[in-house]
């Protein structure tokens, strides 16, 4: 159906459409900066009524629809394809008042992550998930993707932050699961379903958010480290030290420390280091013993889980400590068209595997240069080769990965650029099983279609 | 098919089928102690490949089955129908050895919850839930019904705790979902579409648990408050000033108080208030200031929040606390045959739902007698009721819950019994989504029939 009749039909919503070129440029790629189709009509709704209206629309007509965020996704999973509407969740952007006491708060899908941050910092709260991309990427595709971020491992990833979550089916009717009960076992959670779905089971419109109270002390710190065996001692001893409080265990190693440094100034530690750990304990300043931090880090030093620290002793130094992890995205990317990959190991594995990549390497592209940081306390490597033979290195890592109980991707997800390697790390019995979920909720296999899913 | 072909065909396979009357008796009720079907056929897998099989027989002559784990749900979910094969998790039991490096535990779905705290208190470690009938009650039976219990605001439900997941389908097919990484977004997660399934979509056999760290230091404290909404604000207040390290805030009415306290001796507190709230510290000793704990409290009482508090001094005055807690069951249910309701209030009703439930008790049956304790944190009631009207009562109480944007059951499941209440709380479209679920996961309708979804 031409985009005209589409548009007729839908007359009566305000969904602001687009479908001259200029303006529908910018909705036609995503963070991974590869082109895709130029959309021939973005729909931007202000409320779930104007979802449901395009959905039902789009529907009817059997005319497949992409939903868009904030376009930071590094899988390509809203990247459109040819004759995709483009559904852009830009316009739906509120945040409701915090509702404190049941430590609360209600958005649309389109509210950017730095906007939650806001809102619950006023009330001396925090929101769980924090990464780098806040200021676009927005609640819904993280919800989509089950984002991830730097505190997983106090905070669990996005699944643990929904409290309740109202989404759209292909067909246009509304799931509203809003009660947001922190228990509530009536039947099977259908939350469940849209979360980590990439958008390929309904378009998620608003969401009840979990806080959590503000933590009035926060100290990082940065160890040297020799070896990935020794970072995951290092964590185990710190965990065991501080429960709970344990809020970051991220790792770097030296081609992205020393690149990343450079970025901020003086590095806080010298070079060297098998690898650098950054940890972060976060808790009331009332309960809290401060020292405590410092001496458990003191034990580790003891032990030889690492040969050199150093604790932030203010603000400024913390937050230099964080810009240092920031910064490693941001040099990555400045080194151009680098391969990424984002590789989930079990801690069983996490340090075999990394020999075991390099050597991979050497014998793939014998000028292949690794550059390597993530989030070590979940096992999530993010992975970025330097390489000319992107695919050769991308099959093989995935495949090793793999082979080593890992997954081909942690935190990103499938989108349309990592489907291909799904057979990987799952059964043919559970992608039949994913199959049937999708034909179950996305009949007609409108939404979303090419992604998370091999081509049967 | 009549047991004996089901059998035959079963020959080759380690079920230890039981079909004497006096054998499948124990089989017949759960621990809500109503007379279920007698079943004439109990099969008892010692593995997985005993199940699919005894699910693939089944599967191919359409015989309707029902999974038995502990047998201590309160919804009747496990209580056989007519003409069910029952399927018994009894010889399923293995716990293998702790992974202290991923802080995980591999157990097969027949463990009991008791069985998996003593291996992780081996290595100093805890299990996040924690109930009354963890002699008894599975981890199988847990997950598929999201058990919750005391420390669910600090570790979640049994979904938190799932790493890895195995489960067959009612076809045999086995999902074998057990990589247990922190982080694997490689399409939807298939693992959540059993947790809280009450079994209808597959039966769990295996599972990768996650622990965390033993606490060495736990206090307790009972506070006399005044009412729900200053017992909320109690609430609020600790969790502003321990942040996660709050790990329970029960709430116990008078009238269960007095008898719960009456069966342990003296009672920690004097009778006399509108209703006892039990809060939780539990952290490292290295780390958490103990003064802290008692410093909130002196804070709260010194702004009216409570009138009187002891808090334990030593392990036997912090076992003592919880025993006071425990009791709160062992006296409701010496009181006979009461009416049962397990609701679920968000927080800005919760303290009006007290009232007008009193209300409506008053007005239905002007002798019943309300016994009401529960999981103030989570906003959870145990709502019992002594009366002679049953069906009005929990009619009119979980009417009442769901118009205040409550849920009718909060961690209890619907098994058969709460089904008919579904309506209350879910729409027509989410229950139609149900549905699709169903018959996706579980087409001819074999396994859990009757139980979660009303009949259409």
């Amino acid at each position: 159906m031409p985009e005209a009749l589409l548009l007729a039909q839908l007359a009566g919503h305000d969904l602001a459409p687009l479908t001259a070129p200029r303006d529908t440029a910018r909705f036609s790629t995503d963070a991974t900066r590869r082109g895709g189709a130029q959309p021939r009509l973005v729909l931007r709704p202000v409320n779930t009524a104007g979802v449901s209206a395009a959905l039902a629309a789009c529907f009817a007509v059997r005319r497949p629809i992409i939903v868009q965020g904030g376009l930071t996704g590094l899988s390509g999973g809203a990247r459109p394809r040819a004759g995709e509407v483009v559904l852009s969740l830009e316009r739906m952007t509120n945040v409701a008042p915090v509702d404190r006491i049941a430590a609360q708060v209600e958005v649309q899908a389109g509210a950017t992550l730095q906007s939650v941050q806001q809102v619950a910092q006023a009330q001396q709260m925090i929101f769980g998930v924090d990464l780098g991309a806040r200021a676009s990427a927005t609640i819904g595709g993280m919800i989509a993707t089950n984002a991830g971020g730097i505190r997983v491992l106090r905070y669990g990833m996005m699944r643990a932050q929904v409290a309740g979550l109202e989404a759209v089916l292909p067909d246009g009717s509304v799931i509203d699961a809003m009660r947001g009960l922190e228990k509530d076992n009536a039947g099977p959670d259908l939350r469940q379903l849209f979360i980590g779905s990439e958008g390929t089971h309904g378009v998620i419109t608003r969401a009840l958010l979990r806080l959590h109270p503000a933590p009035s002390l926060q100290i990082n710190a940065l160890c040297a480290v020799p070896d990935a065996a020794r970072a995951q001692e290092l964590l185990a001893h710190m965990r065991a030290r501080l429960g709970p409080l344990l809020s970051a265990c991220e790792g770097i190693w030296p081609e992205v420390y020393e690149g990343a440094a450079a970025r901020i100034g003086t590095p806080p530690l010298p070079p060297g280091a098998g690898l650098y750990v950054l940890l972060e304990v976060q808790g009331m300043a009332e309960v809290l013993r401060e020292e405590a931090f410092e001496a458990a880090l003191i034990e580790a030093y003891e032990a030889g889980l690492c040969s050199d620290i150093v604790v932030s002793q203010s603000a400024s130094e913390y937050d230099k400590l964080w810009a240092l992890r920031e910064a490693c995205v941001a040099y990555t990317f400045s080194l151009g068209e680098l391969v990424a990959h984002d590789l989930s190991l079990p801690a069983r594995t996490l340090p075999e595997f990394l020999d075991a990549a390099r050597s991979l390497l050497a014998r793939i592209d014998p000028e292949a240069q690794p550059f390597v940081f993530g989030h070590i306390g979940d096992g999530n490597l993010h992975y970025i080769v330097n390489t000319g033979k992107g695919s050769e290195v991308t099959g093989g890592l995935n495949a090793l990965a793999a082979s080593m109980g890992g997954s081909i991707t942690a935190e990103h997800g499938l989108g349309q650029d990592k489907v291909r390697y799904l057979p990987l790390v799952r059964t043919e019995t559970e992608i039949a099983l994913l199959r049937r979920l999708r034909a179950a909720l996305n009949p007609a296999d409108l939404l979303g279609q090419g992604r998370v899913l091999p081509p049967e």
